[in-house]
């Protein structure tokens, strides 16, 4: 049974989320009702992550067994095309066959996620629902000194959701970048890490809010972390500023 | 009556076009209703240029005159409150008092709008309705040769809507330039002049897309160009690429 692996784009908005639930339309489910559009077969995709309903992502890996050994391009237009009939908000950039030992979540070496802050005094309208709005100036320097201090193996209880389903508390951040887009000053947070903790990029992104304010600053966001305490953690950024952009595997 | 200059953005997509209508909801209706609702007064907006329906705005320019001397800062925060209250896809970005002299579309002098082109195999998901999908590969030095036959001072009749209402097709092209974002690869049209006929730049997106795919070369766009017909113009490209980006005053 040959298996794909499929690159993904979708816009979170309106979703669910990654994952099927009892209720609403999930990008997975509404992967796998494409596929069984045009293969005939009732398959499951597995993603690299489970994104949250509202974020969004420029890259997301899944991978899917078929009976059929269907040429990779008809995988992709046949799936998109299903996709775009279904009005979905996704779409397969790329497809390629696997071998049988590549899993889209257990082989993931690196998982890069994007945050984006536009920062301005009116209310986002082109950019709406795709980025996190905030009136108030901030200052990525300081952001970039907090985000320091986050970087490396740490027990991340603070940054993790009630919610999260992790054996252990404990993970290594590879990378947490502050950078300013140069052509319309958007705040770009930039995280890589074998696997994350629930809303841990997103606890990341409210904290370091509040050092770009001036209303924390560096030795506060490591007293949060070695609090491990999710008490402790700034607010929880909104999920529309997420991106899942990328995965690396071996 | 104290006269207010407006940045305006909006995301055309649903909408007639910058220009009130008989029926469907117009840019400038929409803001002008919003106005009415914070101020009580029935007012014109004046825009720097009419975008057809589908055509968005980073920075568009109208001018509006109130009865009441409002702080500028009220009139943009009320008026955003209010779009929002509507989810409108327009916000106002700046307001500042002017002279009765100043016009927002007499006033202008130069006027800058952006094209962008995606080529990818996957259709467009987090940008649909945000720029021109194509599968095809461009060559964007093709495409810059292609463009620079049309800068300077020209008939422009091929590049022409047959609805155009300007007086004289001969009009100065100032700036036309083709690059490729390093970030994503999207093909960027830059477009300036003091002013443009209808459809000319999505004509000219529509021209320099045959020079990127090797179909035309740089003398068919100038035998385009010495026709003065507008049959001779390559297809005009459609709305959801352009960008109303900003507008030079005195």
């Amino acid at each position: 049974m040959p298996r794909y692996r499929l690159i993904v784009e979708y816009a979170g908005t309106g979703y669910v989320g990654w994952q099927r639930q009892a209720e609403g339309e999930s990008i997975q489910g509404t992967i796998e009702a494409a596929i069984l559009r045009f293969s005939g077969e009732r398959v499951s995709v597995y993603g690299a992550g489970r994104t949250d309903a509202g974020v969004h992502a420029r890259g997301q890996v899944g991978h899917v067994d078929l009976a059929r050994d269907w040429p990779t391009r008809k995988v992709m237009e046949a799936t998109n095309a299903y996709l775009q009939m279904a009005r979905a908000r996704i779409a397969i950039l790329a497809v390629e066959q696997v071998s049988d030992s590549f899993d889209a979540r257990f082989s993931a070496i690196r998982r890069h996620y994007l945050y984006r802050i536009i920062v301005r005094k009116a209310p986002l309208v082109i950019d709406r629902d795709r980025a996190w709005w905030t009136p108030r100036p901030l200052d990525p320097m300081a952001m970039q000194s907090a985000a320091e201090r986050l970087v490396g193996r740490h027990d991340f209880t603070t940054f993790r959701s009630a919610n999260c389903q992790a054996k252990s508390p404990v993970k290594t951040l590879d990378r947490l970048d502050v950078s300013i887009d140069p052509r319309d000053g958007t705040v770009e947070i930039r995280a890589t890490a074998q696997s994350f903790l629930h809303n841990q990029i997103r606890s990341f992104a409210g904290t370091l809010k509040l050092a770009g304010e001036g209303r924390w600053n560096a030795d506060d966001v490591s007293a949060a972390l070695s609090a491990r305490d999710r008490a402790a953690c700034g607010p929880v950024a909104p999920p529309e500023g997420l991106y899942f952009m990328a995965v690396d595997y071996t």
